[in-house]
């Protein structure tokens, strides 16, 4: 069972990044597994009207570490190590939805996917995996 | 449905690339999907018995080929893009089970992740996302 | 030589994209490499006072476009397929300074590969490698 | 200065994988750069004669592993965390030519970028980067 739920997450979240939780809202965090929804925003498209790809970029990063902290816990100082993104359809100007699966949780690395979805819509818009190192605990 | 089942896609693989049906074992195609079994030998170790790195990226690519003739058909001109693998544990000396789900199949591009098991063992010991150019058709 | 010099690239930059030539300052553009300056700012910090994440995965996003456009010229539909990075170290709360060399432009798709560094550095803070897909002319 | 030169790295690399160094021809180790040569051999292209994408990825895979032993001495237990390789044009059935830069090499996580010639041609056929981890000394 996650060490913190969607509320507690929330709440570290806004903590130690105020504000955050206003674009990133945490739909749900499982065993292992978190959904966050982007709120769509004019300021997050591109020319063109689409999603911004460093959009999510950003929503990815965040998403693994959202599901990160439901397995550890009360971590801030976790840190990116690598993200990897593949962009497969423009997003529409609506809310993304972000469906992540971590595949590990090591003592010093901790790695997830991502599936991120123009809301309503079945097919995935971009899909990442995001690996975080973890300080000693 | 796909285009081409198990059978067909093992006969075309072994067509095109002689001899390659007796290591990667095509258990499944479904759509969108494919499970493949990349069957244990000694030759695939690295120093201290583990399955080395490189036949897992070798799996992931062939993965994904697979799951793309199941959509696309007998295409052998198909060329790897990109691929992003991340190891997560030591694989046992053992069969390796690759499920891939695409993710686009798009007029020039193809997308899919495969996540890597040793035999019986629920954790993935390694995930890679894989994409290839179609040719023009 | 490149099709269009930096202060031409700034130029569509502004025209495309109102206000990104405040961040993103464009240093030099030469045969297939481009020099950009992000410009510091208090909002692209993390906690912990170090460059966030995901302003330097827009960096070298942006980095690599503009370094795509002083070969295409004036194209704003490129997209961008996939985005690679890997982080090294945390980044002074100074300006970073992104080096692109592209390695293909295609008439489809481009690569470029980006290294960071916090100004008066020489250890990059972190590598991208980005990829481009580019509408048919 | 590297702790392990060219020649040592080779013996090395002989010693904990015998028969490598037949295909992995190391030409230079300098201050966190190294130069491999695949050698060619027929099996390893694919259909329609060119380098098959697992031997560049294996290729690089054991690059960045030779520029890092001659940082770190003889380590046979790193292990590959991640690896990123994009494709930019088809290899000629010739020798490879890898060429190394390691941008970190820290306590836990080393990493490397590796562009691949074919031998005699300015224009790089693959891109890869990769992350060692490197255990506890």
């Amino acid at each position: 069972m996650p060490v913190l739920d969607a509320s507690e997450v929330r709440d570290f979240l806004e903590e130690v990044w105020p504000g955050s939780t206003r674009a990133y809202v945490i739909e749900d965090i499982g065993e292992g597994t978190a959904r966050l929804r982007l709120v769509h925003s004019p300021e997050r498209l591109r020319p063109g009207g689409i999603v911004a790809g460093p959009a999510l970029m950003a929503l990815a990063d965040c998403a693994v570490w959202v599901a990160l902290l439901g397995v550890v816990g009360r971590e801030a100082m976790t840190m990116t190590v690598s993200l990897n993104i593949n962009f497969f359809r423009p997003g529409a100007p609506v809310d993304v939805i972000a469906d992540v699966r971590l595949h590990r949780v090591g003592k010093r690395l901790a790695t997830g996917d991502v599936l991120m979805y123009s809301e309503g819509d079945a097919d995935p818009i971009a899909q990442a995996t995001v690996t975080y190192a973890i300080p000693s605990r």
